[in-house]
């Protein structure tokens, strides 16, 4: 552990209202120390480091300028809240950031009222910031008070088009409402899409210097109370102003660009915003992600997130893996598949590194389509590519498909049209939390009809998924695979198509069948080794398909064992529900069949281990082994599910 | 039956092809027998008049000039898509529309190759066309071969956010692409957001006669072959053009406003495109809803959406309906609410008249939101309220709820918090088909921790659900009612809470138990009259919460039945999913309970009466018989479900 920083200032600072009692000059350290803090706490923890160090002078200038809680800060998605947090009462305990029962690594309304709004998926900040302008309005009872509403939102999360529906919304409603563009270029991959290139050309356009004499001469030139109403206090701020005409158009005063790094100009800019803005303002502050240290300014990604890490090197601190990773198997799978197939493209909703498509993209220039974070767009665009005659693969998390799913509903499955989807972060995640479980993909998928839904056991099923997908061309296909990374097993020369709607049998064995479905079927055979050495031997299937469903495995099971048990990494709805449903159906339970499900449990998993989050879900070996035991009515001493 | 109108040049039209024929100043003519034919064909039919009415012109000068289906024309939503039918080949069954075994009220790619992506949601048109244009590009193989890839998209769809995405992701990439914005100022109601107010800037900072001058002399004096690349096309084509910056900061090249009624500006513009474009283009047609049949032009909605009429006098023949719909009874309801309890706000995405928020609009206009069509946006919004001390109802129908559905998850379910999800259309619809069937809500919502969902057996609970879910601030609560008129029950004078996660007993009877969940309770009892006349007297419950379920109520039943049976109007995954999950781990399954769950079945179904919709879907009073003489085993002669 490096040696914790010296922070006489920080020292001094418990609540936001602490920072009141500083000059400017002394805000300016202020924010040198908290950016020195924020690097040592995340050295210690891991956790999303840049976008933190992209803000630190951002946040220390709007807790020095608002008054937090009543006015409500919004972080989107909220990577970059760290530096919030060592200010709003929870630098005690930022050094247990991400972990079990310590602070999340988000924003979160149950873990201080200086949150007034979570976050984790991008570009929600705008239409809550605006909720709670509108309540304010209304006279709303918020515990905390209302005041100011202000969205703080990435130039990555701009582009996507929940934001621009909210700045649609808050344009025609006209309320005061404050948005800040943190523009770092940047969001977690290099920015793309035709917006970016716009804020790029405001810069251009308008370099900081022409902005700070504005700036200053305006603040300066202010009237006393300025109460001649919304048009003077707009023509005010649009002599602050230069180019910003996408936003005017949408209604919005817009303010900028100014340097996001310069206390200087953000805190007269603040201050003059909160004195005198009316309607909604957008203002346009540039900022670096990773700005201040090296190490993370200076990597590809900003230091976007990192593990532990040594402050001095910058080293991380990462256990070595034997067993690649389930993403990069899917990226190298695909490249593989698209050396032989030139209609295998592949589209990302700006993630082109969690999804491993930036391997692809590598050796596929022209066959990879970032769309930026629009998976609404990106779920149509692969609709559209397939009614076009190409193999589309749309390659999103679990949880960030939730943002697609109608078009997966109304532009894939009612069509019919292949689109491939490969689901990344099935299940539980670790750190990220309840935001980033990939908990419901399996039951918003399988009851859409003509759908194919998958899930690998291990790495080297999917591989064969993948050649499977590739495949098929009957309709949308999708397979899941969990975070981190694979168990390890030998791994095919060259995918090979599954049959479809055919599961396997692992092993054969009497009086209770184990179905698996997903990788909890490693754990599942450790149950099994402890069964057996209490003379119990299940037999165990991997149903490979939820959809359709292995109808002839299943029934077999069903006749020929006095139990069946189903298992899966996720929600109530899935797997278990539609092999629920053929059971019932076909008469099984009539019979007297010893049926359980086991699925995730209904609670949002707070962040830990992956191991703590299965302990909690109830889902380890020992879980199974208990079911079994309980189901069969075997007797145990002490040690029960 | 009206006459039918005489249709000379038409009459000639079998294939887009056989337009190329005419001169330019028959296709005036021929323009105007499409739109006599429309609306003769919808008077006898019903359905979408103004959409189809306001883009005449437009259809016929875009297969004049265009070569579909070489040339993929992409129509959003595709209420419009009457004229382009009557074009394409199905002329001879456009008195079919929306009926059983008729056309589909929307384009749909399997009834015409000619309809390249079918739609029904809104904003859907730009991302399907960049996948046609991308696939182009990649030399992918489509049967119907490659050209240009057209989107025509109304300003509502504009507005929401996928399709902004969509243009930020087309400006981009860069390549040639064409986006015809037809402007009607109207997408159902009246449209709202600060984009709305943007075109109509446009429009009068340029009004026609400049860009008719303009466009005439920009055709006339182009050179010949116009091969020094995209950079002298864009700039002659800037030539033709006032305003636009918003789009063109997209990197979309804007061409208008045109009036797109007059096929002397949208020939010479189309053909001029068709020509020259080379990267993505945007064309700003103004046009009118209803255009050339007063009676819809006249009307509030432009003629949305009409029964079947009289073409001479525009009445609808509507059969007249004893009970009130459910949407007035939840207006109403909430409108009662409302009154004593200013906290009680709404929000509804495009859709004021649909959700009967009109009515609430009218009474409390402060508190009732039309973000526009934006769902993501809406759902957040209304999050953000209900963080800030409001009781937000957020009144979508099921499908289209399902665009907002990741918020549901993120912003909503997880921070618990108290937003009122009101879910019209839920179950099957009728004429609008699959696409808008609200099959999937149950299943997607139910299995979110802490949420609480319900569904009403007919109007007088539905009464007192929204008075439930005013009183319920323990976090998000969700309750479900389908189109059309209510059963005709008596109305409680005011709502009543109900109990959370209490069901009631309809009816005490033995052998056989059905649990009934929403509005298929009337079908459950007509089939409880006809199983009495066999001898059968089967148990009767509405369970009124699918979560938290009544485990006292569903356990009950089970012990004291030989069999038990869900009927919903939902697919699986839903509440029979949830019942036969508790059942599993109770274990009541050891012990042979003979359980069925009655859902939607597996399939699409397409446009037909609700009537005939229930017969294909099997959720009928005999269904029902059938499934309960089946279990028992009883002997049926000629007669099984």
């Amino acid at each position: 552990m490096s040696e914790r920083p010296q922070t006489p200032l920080l020292d001094r600072v418990n609540v936001p209202a602490d920072l009141k009692q500083f000059s400017d000059a002394e805000l300016v350290r202020l924010a040198d120390e908290v950016r020195e803090e924020t690097i040592s706490a995340v050295s210690e923890t891991g956790g999303h480091l840049g976008a933190g160090l992209g803000v630190v002078e951002l946040t220390v200038a709007l807790h020095a300028v608002f008054d937090a809680p009543r006015d409500k800060i919004v972080w989107d998605v909220s990577h970059q809240c760290y530096p919030h947090k060592i200010l709003t009462g929870r630098r005690d305990r930022i050094r247990t950031l991400r972990q079990k029962d310590g602070l999340s690594g988000f924003t979160k309304r149950s873990e201080s009222p200086y949150d007034p709004f979570g976050a984790a998926h991008s570009s929600t900040s705008i239409s809550a910031a605006l909720g709670f302008a509108v309540s304010r309005d209304l006279g709303g009872a918020c515990d905390t008070g209302h005041g100011d509403a202000i969205a703080v939102i990435g130039d990555g999360a701009m582009s996507a088009g929940m934001a621009f529906e909210a700045m649609n919304n808050a344009g025609h409603l006209g309320k005061r409402l404050i948005v800040i563009l943190n523009d770092n270029e940047m969001s977690i991959a290099p920015p793309t899409g035709a917006m970016s290139s716009y804020l790029s050309r405001l810069y251009a356009e308008a370099p900081f210097q022409d902005f700070k004499a504005a700036a200053k001469g305006a603040v300066s030139m202010l009237p006393g109370p300025f109460r001649e109403g919304a048009k003077r206090a707009k023509e005010m701020l649009k002599g602050m102003t230069v180019g910003g005409t996408l936003f005017e158009e949408l209604g919005f005063s817009y303010l900028g660009p100014i340097d996001g790094h310069d206390l200087g100009q953000l805190l007269p800019v603040l201050r003059t915003v909160r004195q005198r803005a009316t309607g909604p303002i957008l203002i346009h502050a540039l900022t670096r992600k990773g700005k201040g240290y090296s190490h993370a300014e200076d990597a590809a990604d900003r230091g976007h997130a990192r593990a532990k890490f040594d402050v001095v090197t910058g080293q991380q601190k990462k256990a070595p893996s034997n067993a690649p990773s389930y993403t990069k198997v899917f990226a190298r799978s695909l490249i593989a598949q698209a050396a032989e197939d030139p209609r295998i493209c592949a589209v990302t909703a700006a993630m082109p590194d969690g999804t491993g498509l930036d391997l692809f993209a590598e050796r596929y220039p022209s066959r990879c389509f970032d769309v930026g974070i629009a998976e609404q767009h990106g779920v149509t665009f692969s609709a559209g590519l397939a009614a076009g005659g190409m193999r589309p693969f749309c390659a999103m998390y679990s949880t960030f498909l939730q943002r697609g799913y109608d078009q997966v509903v109304h532009d894939v499955a009612i069509q019919r049209l292949p689109v491939r989807f490969a689901i990344d972060r099935a299940g539980l995640v670790g750190a990220d939390g309840a935001t980033h479980a990939g908990s419901y993909d399996v039951a918003y998928l399988a009851n859409l009809p003509g759908f194919t839904v998958m899930a690998a056991a291990d790495e080297a099923e999917l591989v064969h998924m993948v050649a499977t997908a590739a495949a098929h061309d009957e309709g949308p296909i999708a397979f899941r695979y969990p975070r981190g990374e694979g168990s390890g097993v030998e791994m095919p020369e060259r995918g090979q198509p599954l049959e479809i709607g055919r599961g396997r049998m692992i092993r054969e064995g009497g009086r209770v069948a184990i179905l698996s479905f997903g990788t909890r079927l490693q754990e599942v055979m450790q149950a099994v080794e402890a069964l057996q050495a209490r003379g119990i031997s299940p037999s165990v299937a991997d149903a490979r398909f939820a959809k359709p469903l292995d109808r002839e495995l299943i029934l077999r099971l069903a006749a020929e064992h006095e139990a069946l048990i189903t298992v899966e990494e996720g929600a109530v709805g899935g797997f278990g529900s539609h092999v629920a449903h053929l059971l019932a159906e076909e008469g099984v339970f009539d019979k007297g069949l010893k049926y359980r499900s086991m699925v995730l449990p209904d609670i949002f998993i707070d962040q830990a281990s992956p191991a703590d989050m299965y302990a909690v879900a109830g889902l380890n070996a020992e879980h199974i082994e208990a079911k079994v035991l309980l189901v069969l009515g075997v007797e145990t001493v002490g040690k029960r599910a």
